[in-house]
């Protein structure tokens, strides 16, 4: 069986480093791929905007803090080592007190703001 | 906007109280999924047997431990909060010197011993 990814493919991604290189929230960073699917680091505070995606489940995954995910009719929180799946179809508003360090799993082209996109729309695919 | 979700889906996964409910290793249990991509943990400890995702990449988040995965040319390795997707088609082997807690991250369906199925396969798609 031969090896097909080159040696430099070998790098294995450090959360903690890559939020270390980045300060601003609520602008997701993408530091590995999965086939389509991305992961990405984000650090967010205060309250975010009513959005949904529809056409895809979006992951959360909480490495230091607090995040509370808002629903029309209820609430999730999660706390460090916490992970909640958002369904599709679902519309939600993250919210956290103080910053929160998260991390996303979610397709490849999904919208921080879903079908909501406008001024909390951040650039999409940047990498770090 | 309707909520399409039924209240009880509210429930956020905790991994440290996941991996309270189980003592054996080698033996993933999926926690969530999201779309048709399944979040799983397990214990490992000790050597793997050498395999290959044909079909997909496979991603790994170390928890706790260190695991350190084989490749045919070189290796790395993951300490706690440390990511690595193996890239689909490359052989690899698993293996920790005392025993590691991580995530999974991987398309429903995709066995742990790839395309080496016997006595090492666990039972997919257990929920915890």
């Amino acid at each position: 069986m031969t090896h097909t990814s080159p040696v430099d493919s070998y790098h294995v991604i450090n959360l903690a480093q890559k939020f270390g290189l980045f300060s601003e929230q609520w602008k997701p960073k993408v530091v590995a791929q999965m086939n389509d699917y991305q992961f990405k680091i984000a650090r967010l505070e205060g309250d975010f905007i009513w959005h949904t995606h529809f056409d895809t489940d979006e992951a959360f995954l909480v490495l230091e803090g607090e995040l509370r995910i808002d629903f029309r009719d209820g609430s999730v929180l999660l706390r460090q080592g916490e992970l909640y799946v958002v369904p599709k179809g679902v519309e939600h508003k993250p919210y956290a007190a103080r910053e929160v360090k998260l991390m996303l799993i979610e397709p490849h082209g999904t919208l921080n703001t879903g079908e909501q996109t406008g001024e909390r729309t951040a650039q999409n695919d940047l990498w770090i």
